[in-house]
């Protein structure tokens, strides 16, 4: 085994077998779930300005590792996805989606010295690298049963969600035109109208908006009413493809029936 | 093929063969797409009176390519649904609900010439005739289960709207009568009262109008906790629709048994 | 056919067949919905004091004529519930969950003529009588579906109840302790913060109590998240049991298969 | 049957047998119902202050009912989990989920006389004794059914709940830094604004905290809409598991095939 393919041993995600690879999946795990602590932590003030450096020193320490595994999982990309160039190798590993959440998990941090703009707030898509988590454990299969009804059900989820879009649009529609004339503050324009119709479709109900003439409150009902049907849609298109998973994979496990060779 | 048949091929909305016919659809869902982004843009007073003459350009501009299209419709409905009369075809077509919609798209630019009522807002319909896109794409399978879940428990989701509405009432007129003495501005009367079992039954809680005696509070928590029902019924409802039509479809696709010759 | 039968065949809900009958039966929904109009209207203060005669006028006409009705009903109800003695009949009718909705409906009115308490707003209850509506038309079928659900899963349901009270009960508890400190005027006893638990934990969050310590916020989202599975778990029963009426509904139809003789 | 076999048969949760068991079960369940209306009703400050020796003399009778239960489980507890050591018998008993509840119950009645703490309002978990209620009757089976689906889904449920952490971090950070800037009051920092998070995804909307910025509102309609489908998920894995429960009841219902001797 070559030096290289030891190094891609060790930084892959999904090799189980070896102790080294796991104690650095959990290393990983461990650095991002700190990084995350910090961030939440950096967020007071006090605590921001008594332990400045401390963060900027924990920063620099975190983004040289992410940076380091990052450089070694582009190296080794020709064992995750061989191909006939090392070009195209390193190209499907940089355009696959862990791979870009891993360069947003370092890029921040880098960007301040090309251009001034503070795009820190996006360290916290580092988070996002906690699936790796998912990979080297049991809850590896739940996560790919959820992904797979998604993926299964896309088209219908898709169609929920264009509908309700429609919904949404039309509702802020007519709100604007029944409720700006009264709440002009309220209701100024169709996209602040919108934020009501999301509001009330999803049943949240801040408070900050609501309708006060008689129309306004008639058609706000209607949504409200219409966003049971929002929770009930997806929720029965979901249900229907766990229980489809559950029968296809008893059905598969059934033997064959003796006499006529076919499934019982 | 005559001229009024190439028409139809051209203008129709089912027929997904030739390419002028796909142009024509989805250059028509691009006008309605920016149709409604002009709507969204005029309710922004500012925006408004800056380009108050290109919005009416560009309106009357979209109300003649819909005219014209809804023309050739009424012109090509005996190819649509055919009938022994001209006068038979025409009136099956007329009172579909997609060329309702299609004429309330156009209708409230043509009325304010003969009526002084602003009937504009009623342009937001045209986001309906959105519907067409489901029409030419992938989707449409989706969309036709989704419709066909609903057909086939209308009269189960019939009787929950109905049990909601009855419940809604009971709880409104209870509520008027207990709230309505130590709050009249909040609960002046009962369709008053009615906003707020709508809020509370559906979850949305804006909190502009809530009980405050003992009482009122109790039957709000009842009302609250029936609004879980009312979530879960249609859900239900819908889920073993939705299941029902994937076994349905399994069944379909089962084999015939060899000895006896039944479906296994 | 008896004068008393005749009368039973006219004042039944269950007898689909004649015509007087069904006309009854919908001059008798008919009046319902006037009542709750009635109702809805008098509400108003206005229109109350305006139309005082009329409404008073209308209030005796209804409940002479459901007086009347309720009356025939108990005359025939050994036609009705076949018993030894008429008494038993009579027993058996007056004890029906739908008669006792009938006797509410009148009684409020007759009430203040003996002792001087106002319980008009019972009248409302004269709304359930329109159940006879679901009893005269296709929808019964539906509205027998959705009962049958509910009983067969009682026990389920119940259970899920139960939890759902000692939850709110521990949770008001530990509320009334943590934000009771420092919000007496909020949470001053566990009765008060009892509401708030209900109020979150079925999502509606009006907004006029809630937490503002850290641990009170803490335990409010666990709350609201539970609230989460509030909704998934009766929404799962139900399923179920929709999901079964359907196969069961499916299995009876199935032939029997000829080689062995059981249902295929 | 020796003296301490006829305690355990006396105070064991699960024995349902004999009548004095009962008694005693019923007993102990009732004792729990009046400590809870006592702690409810001494959050009265009226209350608690007139009757404050009475409640002082029932809470010193319970807990020594309690305390003398808890022992007398203690002594009983090698016929509950038979060991090979006493000490190994009671070890498992005071392990076990019931009996810390068991303990918690009395504990902190008897800790201020050690410690200056008042722990008092940790008596309501008392409530959760009355789980001893559903050993003894008829909702035995959906208890024991609810409990199974929640293990059998403990995986994927966690899932869900892991991804909706995840979620709510993310969203945190994000809204501190939009709204934080415009409302430093009300997303001080990330833990304020996860408080939001949650309110948000779950639906509750209090109304105390709301974005206020056009990016804000944005952020939160997505959360907003992405909580209908945290209801969904769950929803959808519990009704699935709820389905194939009583799928395979059946099947295990079903009898054998006579001709191929496999099941039908």
């Amino acid at each position: 085994m070559t030096f290289k393919h030891k190094i891609f041993n060790l930084v892959d995600e999904n090799n189980k077998g070896s102790l080294p690879n796991r104690a650095f999946n959990i290393f990983i795990v461990f650095l991002i779930i700190l990084n995350v602590t910090a961030i939440v932590l950096e967020s007071f003030s006090r605590i921001k300005s008594t332990y400045s450096q401390e963060f900027y020193i924990f920063e620099i320490f975190s983004v040289v590792i992410f940076t380091i595994e990052y450089l070694l999982r582009v190296y080794t990309a020709d064992f995750k996805y061989p191909s006939k160039t090392k070009i195209g190798s390193i190209g499907t590993f940089l355009s696959s989606p862990l791979a870009i959440i891993d360069l947003l998990a370092i890029l921040p941090t880098y960007l301040p010295l090309i251009i001034p703009i503070d795009l820190r707030f996006i360290r916290i898509l580092r988070l996002l690298r906690i699936t790796r988590l998912f990979k080297i454990n049991r809850y590896s299969n739940s996560l790919k049963l959820i992904a797979e009804v998604f993926k299964d059900k896309r088209s219908d989820l898709g169609v929920t969600i264009f509908v309700t879009f429609i919904l949404l649009v039309i509702a802020s529609t007519l709100m604007y035109y029944i409720e700006g004339q009264v709440q002009p503050d309220k209701f100024p324009n169709i996209i602040a109208s919108f934020w009501w119709a999301v509001a009330t479709l999803t049943t949240v109900g801040y408070g900050d908006v609501y309708p006060i003439t008689g129309l306004g409150q008639f058609i706000s009902g209607i949504i409200a009413l219409l966003g049971i049907g929002l929770v009930a849609l997806p929720t029965g298109i979901l249900s229907s493809a766990f229980i489809d998973k559950i029968n296809s994979k008893r059905r598969a496990d059934v033997e064959k029936c003796p006499t006529c060779g076919r499934d019982l």
